[in-house]
């Protein structure tokens, strides 16, 4: 028989008649005939509810505690719904991260899954039972301890699950329904997307499209998982197809760009006047990389005097006040004469494949955000995406613009 | 080094305030050089927050899925307090019961304890860590599904893992504090023990005391762990000592009734000129049997005309409409002309190992309760204990009566 994953999010599973809806489109499939498992979230709002306990305990807790806290909200879930899945007369069982078992990495609060056995899982479809898998969780082996997988982790979950069981398909459900060329609340020219390249999808989920999580489209490409992103507010007899995920040979009509992504999360740093010398990125990002602060957009400009250079980079907003600290901690050692910060910027992305074959696609950019006045403080490029950040306040006049200019207004 | 299990109920943990004020009194026993294993229960509100959900997915729900979703509570609160612990500088850790593990049967919703594994727990203990134990819950093994132990079963976990980590002593706090001659809300005079006998305490909590779960007292008393019920509500740096649970040989003074219990939670049914067959007995009680309904304080009186009975007995309330069914459903089986019941009973008891050596106790109630006019319904007797079940309007004077008449008023 064809097998199935499907994964419900928090807003899918907000109370019993949500779960009770996601119980329906569960049961379309198996009467499809389909061998199902299905991943579930926390309701939406218990996460945060658990957090809030978490955080009122110590604002420096241990992870490991936190994780057996906040795996609980998806333990729920996965019982609810399948109870919902009996009382539609569907034989089905919950399974937590640890009785399957999913085997992660220790790094709690955002552990990487490393294995996962499907036997037990497999073992369920042969005597007719749906799997219901709480999302998000995980144990580490060695500890024996709970993990989890971070924001999002429930689309790891999904996908991984999908490839361990050997899956055809994996469903995510959100409450969008599919995809977007960007997002629909900034430009109502948006289209929906009927495929989109596992490349493209990586970069779109790093570069701030949060429709899904960053690692799972990594585990979905390296495992080549057959993911569709649909909505889980279609009638449950009547749903639309969605945007699937695939190879780039899968798709067709391949477009030079296939989305603009924008992430306000982002904070730049610039040392001015740093000793052009050899080593001296070493001195500054060392000790950045060793407090696990990620830095994006590198830029690095000679000065007048040929002596001294002028560095720009990015952090997540997170981490700003603690990368400016590390710096200033250093300062003698990298000798740099002013430290500057900002935090109202934004970087917005072009990504698509096609740009791998067009060449000049970001120069078209440059110009085109120049024309509205627009200044840009930073670029990236890479083979298939471009990066500018720009002021906060030009989102959304930036993302019409390079939607407009690259021909993916809907009709 | 001496080793403490410490047990906190719902109410004691009830907010991240009430969590830190345990804390307190962990430090209070670690700081005076135990090896502490703290057992809690879900934070109150929290279960039945759970039991709603189950409920509302379906009436008839699955006890796994059940077991699943509502152990979820004891999770919550263990990762919650070992935190609160850190943060005191005190080094814990959250278990789980599968963690331990704590083995069950497979009755789910209502498991029973079978094997409690102690290294872990006590390897925790020297490497100076306080177990945070998840109470309530437990691993069926073969399954390696998640299984609770019932209402108050945490008591049960606490009382279990202190016989399996040989422990010096088992602190159960309540909002009490202490074990009391009857329920000092009825009788003012009720006095706090400073020790009751394990064979007592079985008898109470059975008849209706709620201060711990049977069960608890049952593995307490089988393994002689020395058990103190005391207050959690005390100032965490000036505790009293509470009421310890302890073998009959170290009760200096007893008395003959050393408490009055009482349950509101009876039905009477009552089968008139049933006939007075061989076998007949089984042709009631077997069916109601097989339903998993037990019956308490059976009675039987032979009628005038010696050809026919009448049988009376009692059953819990929530199984009053059940038994009711069955037994009309088997009328013509067993034979009987009418069925009675009554919800408006109560039955009060007295308990007390001194009523093994002295005779005619029971006596002076059945007279001292006619004296107020109080009329007995059914009366059953055993060793420590005699019952009598009476109108349910005349709870609060027969419960004073007694306790006066067997000298528990305090002066």
């Amino acid at each position: 028989m064809p097998r199935l994953v499907m994964k419900f999010g928090g807003t899918s599973v907000a109370n019993m008649d949500r779960i009770r809806n996601v119980a329906r489109h569960v049961k379309r499939e198996v009467d499809a005939g389909f061998e199902v498992a299905v991943v579930v979230s926390a309701m939406s709002g218990k996460t945060n509810e658990l957090i809030a306990f978490v955080e009122d305990a110590s604002k420096l807790h241990d992870k490991g505690e936190y994780d057996a806290v906040v795996a609980s909200g998806e333990q729920i879930t996965s019982g609810l719904l399948a109870i919902a899945l009996q009382e539609m007369s569907i034989p089905a069982r919950s399974w937590q991260g640890w009785q399957i078992p999913i085997e992660t990495s220790d790094a709690h609060g955002a552990a990487r899954i490393e294995s996962i056995r499907g036997d037990k899982i497999i073992a369920g479809f042969t005597a007719g039972q749906v799997a219901v898998v709480a999302g998000f969780q995980g144990i580490h082996s060695s500890t024996g301890r709970l993990t989890t997988l971070g924001r999002g982790g429930s689309d790891t979950s999904a996908v991984a699950i999908a490839a361990a069981i050997g899956a055809d398909r994996c469903d995510i459900y959100t409450d969008v329904d599919g995809v977007y060329t960007t997002d629909p609340r900034i430009v109502p020219q948006a289209r929906r997307l009927d495929r989109v390249a596992f490349e493209e999808m990586l970069e779109m989920a790093s570069l701030g499209a949060k429709v899904l999580q960053v690692r799972s489209v990594e585990v979905a490409m390296v495992h080549k998982v057959k993911t569709f992103v649909r909505s889980s507010l279609d009638d449950p007899d009547d749903p639309k197809p969605g945007t699937l995920i695939c190879d780039e040979e899968d798709i067709l009509e391949q477009q030079v760009v296939t989305g603009i992504a924008f992430s306000k999360d982002e904070a730049q740093i610039t040392l001015r006047r740093v000793a052009d010398k050899p080593g001296v990125a070493a001195l500054i990002f060392g000790p950045l990389a060793d407090a696990n602060i990620n830095v994006d957009m590198i830029i690095q400009v000679v000065s007048n005097d040929q002596k001294t250079t002028d560095l720009t980079f990015t952090v997540v907003t997170a981490d700003f006040e603690r990368a400016k600290a590390i710096l200033e901690k250093h300062k003698d050692g990298i000798a740099y004469e002013t430290l500057q910060g900002a935090t109202d910027v934004v970087k917005i992305s072009a990504i698509g494949i096609g740009m791998r074959s067009h060449a000049g696609i970001a120069a078209r950019a440059f110009k085109a955000l120049a024309d509205k006045g627009i200044n840009i403080r930073a670029i990236t490029t890479s083979e298939i995406k471009f990066s500018v950040l720009i002021d906060k306040d030009y989102t959304e006049l930036a993302v019409r613009t390079l939607h407009s200019l690259y021909g993916l207004d809907k009709a």
